[in-house]
């Protein structure tokens, strides 16, 4: 049964080009709901409830709310606050002084754990809350669900990069390395093995967080692969390391939830790559943009956010509370899914890596079996081919040589 | 009229997402030409040529040219080799053994200056031959031409993810700094300020290396800024320095055409700015994918890139030898054009800047009359809603606060 009250959504840790879309669903779902008489918006995740800074969604244009669910990155704004106990103490403060009896919050496995937090709480109390967490990461690192809304735009972003880096590196003949998010997880970078329709394609060599590669092995590798293509594309997650060495590439600083700022593994391989093989090398980071590059928005991790919003309402309304939701696959081609639910403390602080027997024996690639997983999710939108560039190439008939060989002077 | 022989094309200098579009282009141009007997492409520019190492393109199979045309980067490869006296004999003994009468070069202003020099040798020769420059550089930095093959779609990129990280900083309420292609000059770091279509959007400040801004004057502008808008978007270019400075930036490395390596500038901004203003400054660089990122295509510089291939041919075909072709702006809205012809010497290693006056007087910005002239430049093609990202914001009906101030515990 609906309990009578306010509703409240906030959205936390790092944006997604899709995660508006559940803010969007959800308010929209709670238009049906008539117990619901307010819904309102968390500016900047926790750090808005803490400072009862919020906004009432429901009086925003419907025209307006179909366009922010088109938007990238956190309209409401996001926040990496982790709460401390006589915070979560204020939090039921503003919950009873606005009458929320519904709550949403939308994020990681850091969110979710406050989110499990704040639902121990109300377990304890005297106010009746129904508390719901919605799945949102582009590291695709949340236990239980098949997958989490964010990653497919986020790995189509990085995958449609690398094949086009790749072209470029192809043109010169050189060596490219391509830096993808991913401090424990490699889905993303994996991702980007989905780019490679062909053997000659890129990325020829694919390093996860997850396997630690000997560098003697590795730098085999890359001579071979750049042996047999004329060039070389190599896709590194930001957390790897190379086997018996710290993480090589953390900076002194720290991000807001006390992580140290990673950064430079791609960069440290061009330059070990450049000097062992003689061939220059260039590196790219891919940076926030896959964070919010919303012009390669997937269409089924679009899909997923609004269908995780509109179920965490519907859930919520109907008596559920303490979980998050999850995406159960149904079908992989096509991709058909049903949304269900996990505790709370299932999915909290807990990390899902890439399974061993989905990355290669040797470690430096993927298996079909990751891209049987994955190339449903990076399904196009709006862009002609669909999900993936895919681009011809001459097929060069040889002009007959006519003359010596030329020695270029020095 | 028409000379009785073949033709060969090379590809040169740094790729475009369009360079290929001018190589078809001119391939089906001279397929009109009854004395152009075969039609080569040179595998990486001039290394090829020197090499012999070429391919015959009438043998392509038509379809696969138009794919070619639609694929980023350079199918025949790509160099950056200065050629040297010896080099010019042996380009000459490659031109008689393969009876080459027509020799097209796409580049910038370097590939210019190699083509001018193979032109000045032909004049003194016995063979005739007409040769003809083709432009491309996503640098926009040719002489004589209204804009380049390739800036448009460099530029469109550039903008399109200067808007995107900008909603990311805005959920944040952080500091962005973007680093931009552009050793001397600006063009690219510029258009991105046409991403900017509020006063509230990003980006903020845009820096261009033609102007030198005292510290002082841009710790004022980015503290200003940033108390207006909440977060703050920085686009600067890769070779930006502030007045009385030497780069910065400069890495110890040099690249092919023996200038130094650039890169670093964003960071060292994003730490300035994160220290002085004490607020969480993160920064993206562009880097390769600024030439190669084809989801980003602009329609005008497609358009461009295939019309300067063909008019290469048509002109060599009608007697003319020695020039490179320009774009004639016609009209700005709806861009129009037409192909004209300047001589290589005009263009051969010079540097087109921003002109001072399409810099405002701060140097934190750029004018509407650069906004004018770049605009038309940047029409999207298959992306809904044309060339550059346009989003919608919360109103942000504000819920009424009912509790005292929340201060956090240490």
């Amino acid at each position: 049964m609906a309990l009578k009250g306010n509703a409240l959504i906030g959205q936390s840790g790092g944006p997604s080009p899709v995660i508006n879309a559940s803010v969007v669903a959800a308010v929209e779902a709670a238009r049906q709901v008539p117990e619901i008489e307010n819904f309102y918006g968390a500016l900047h995740g926790l750090d808005g409830v803490l400072n009862e800074a919020m906004i009432d969604l429901f009086r925003e244009d419907p025209e307006t709310l179909k366009g922010i669910a088109r938007t990238p990155s956190a309209a409401l704004g996001t926040s990496r606050l982790k709460p401390k106990p006589a915070d979560l103490e204020r939090v039921f403060e503003v919950f009873k002084a606005h009458n929320i009896r519904y709550f949403f919050y939308i994020g990681g496995n850091d969110s979710q754990l406050a989110c499990h937090h704040i639902s121990e709480l109300a377990k304890q109390g005297d106010w009746e809350i129904r508390i719901i967490g919605i799945p949102k990461t582009i590291d695709n690192d949340l236990m239980v669900t098949d997958n989490c809304p964010g990653f497919g735009s986020a790995a189509r972003y990085a995958a449609a990069a690398t094949a086009f880096v790749s072209k470029d590196a192809e043109a010169f003949g050189n060596i490219e390395v391509v830096e993808v998010m991913g401090r424990y997880a490699g889905w993303i970078t994996g991702a980007t093995a989905a780019a490679r329709h062909e053997e000659r394609d890129g990325p020829h060599l694919v390093y996860v967080p997850e396997f630690k590669v000997d560098p003697e092995n590795f730098l085999e590798d890359a001579r071979a692969a750049f042996a047999e293509y004329g060039y070389l594309v190599v896709a590194v997650s930001e957390g790897f390391a190379f086997s018996e060495a710290e993480l090589a590439t953390v900076s002194d600083k720290v991000d807001e939830f006390g992580h140290k700022r990673l950064g430079g593994v791609a960069q440290a391989l061009a330059e070990m790559l450049e000097s062992e093989l003689g061939v220059r090398a260039r590196f790219d980071r891919l940076g926030n943009l896959q964070r919010c590059f919303q012009y390669c928005l997937s269409k089924v991790d679009w899909q997923e956010a609004y269908a995780v919003g509109q179920d965490a309402v519907r859930r919520a309304a109907a008596g559920e509370t303490d979980v998050m939701i999850t995406i159960q696959r149904k079908s992989s081609s096509p991709f058909t899914f049903e949304c269900e639910t996990t505790s709370l403390l299932s999915v909290a602080d807990k990390v899902k890596l890439v399974p061993r027997e989905w990355i290669n024996e040797r470690g430096n690639g993927v298996t079909e079996e990751f891209l049987e997983y994955v190339t449903p999710l990076l399904e196009g939108e709006d862009i002609p081919g669909g999900g993936l560039p895919r681009y011809p190439r001459l097929q060069g008939h040889r002009v007959e040589v006519k003359l010596p060989p030329y020695e270029r002077p020095k």
